[in-house]
């Protein structure tokens, strides 16, 4: 598991008084750096390879300005191109709100899906969700070529 | 169906040369607006009544800056309390990303949610997704209270 | 004068229940977009050309959510290789907030700033802010070399 | 002076490949996070003082993603209701962008501007700007009421 600790920002709240729930796709997004990091070591974009196919979000309860929260993140799934990520956010010592997320590992030369290399994918195996066995290295969990 | 016209900004691109993902639900979120003013017609946040307990994109295409794109909003279904909204984004043509979101009619006075009234019934059912005879206006689709 | 009709969005406002002021430089930029287009006409990054190197925006009257804002831009001052714009949003008839901003025209392949091309100068001035007859094509107004 | 660690995300790139000038109003609001918490001790926007009336920003040198950037904020003046802070963002020791801002002790009920409350002086003071003695307590510095 990758932990981030984020201050909420009061441009990231909205008339409602609380977090924007458009605020959560971009605290899950910065919990991902570290797998950003693993697949463009010096994270710039000429070397980017991580592209987004899905995101899911389910909000439990309201968040909050005025107090850190965390961002917990997991590899939940690892196909041949692919890569499922499953993540939460706590405040207070509650999780208000879950997500998961979809990436495939594309080069943008040939902008063609590649398997994830094997380096990479024994430093994913050490943050796969726990208790979670579906390590499947060769096949394609979610559907896709 | 709603549709909404957004042109693109630059500060809703990335590095990576497209739109950010995270754009998406806030152009979804701009999509509703029609929806909203249903429920609290001043879209005062004194009157709020739409709390968002989910969502869902799925990435089909890159989205660009320089073109304008339009957000096509459906009703999906209509439970006792709670609304599932189904969202397309349109570029150049191409349908490049959809998403659903589920809302419930909440009221902030007591914190609890309550059945949509009639009225605004009447004018959700007239966006129904076409060819779609799933509404039930009684029973609660998605699993909730 | 360019005009660009905005409409607000939840995710702009913030908890003090107005439009965040960190909104107000992403409508000012969005205003921009036609000016832009002149000196990149297809908008694409691999062709940009202006590079912020100041703006500054002074807050009037609170801006709300539920009503459209419109955003008034003038070419202030065309120095060399500079130029400076102003800005103003509008709302409800009145003027809410004041910016300014200056661009250079920044050639990204030799990183160094070139002067502003004759054509498009040519366009730049139709759009000069009213009353002023401050256009010294060549004169760095605000200090720039 | 004041610090905060922040760390750039992707959705605050732009496709130009740096960081969008929008999101440095956003970093330099964040760094007065504990300005803003001497006036609302509980960060609560029931509780809210401080009102923003003007801010600039000078782009000194582009920032990127990939590495941590530091905002450094002074006191820079403290007049009768208002204050004026100054600001800089750091990244891989060099000063990348400058920035100053102004606010009001506001009270919302009332809607009027209060002289800022002596407990509160004592603690801004000691964050005054290095090896400036403009602190005139009795005077509002900026020309207003």
């Amino acid at each position: 598991m990758f932990e981030t600790i984020i201050v909420p920002r009061v441009s990231e709240t909205d008339g409602a008084g609380h977090i924007n729930n458009t605020t959560i796709p971009v605290w899950f997004e910065a919990g991902r750096e570290e797998i950003f990091k693993l697949f463009t070591p010096d994270l710039s974009f000429q070397n980017w390879r991580m592209v987004i196919i899905h995101f899911d979000v389910d909000f439990i309860q309201q968040l909050y300005y005025g107090k850190k929260v965390t961002v917990k993140t997991w590899i939940k799934e690892i196909g041949n191109t692919s890569l499922k990520i499953d993540e939460e956010i706590h405040q207070d010592g509650k999780c208000c709100a879950k997500g998961s997320s979809i990436y495939v590992n594309f080069n943008f030369t040939t902008q063609k899906t590649e398997r994830i290399p094997e380096l990479i994918r024994m430093e994913l195996v050490k943050h796969l969700y726990p208790m979670d066995d579906k390590y499947q290295p060769d096949q394609e969990p979610f559907g896709m070529a």
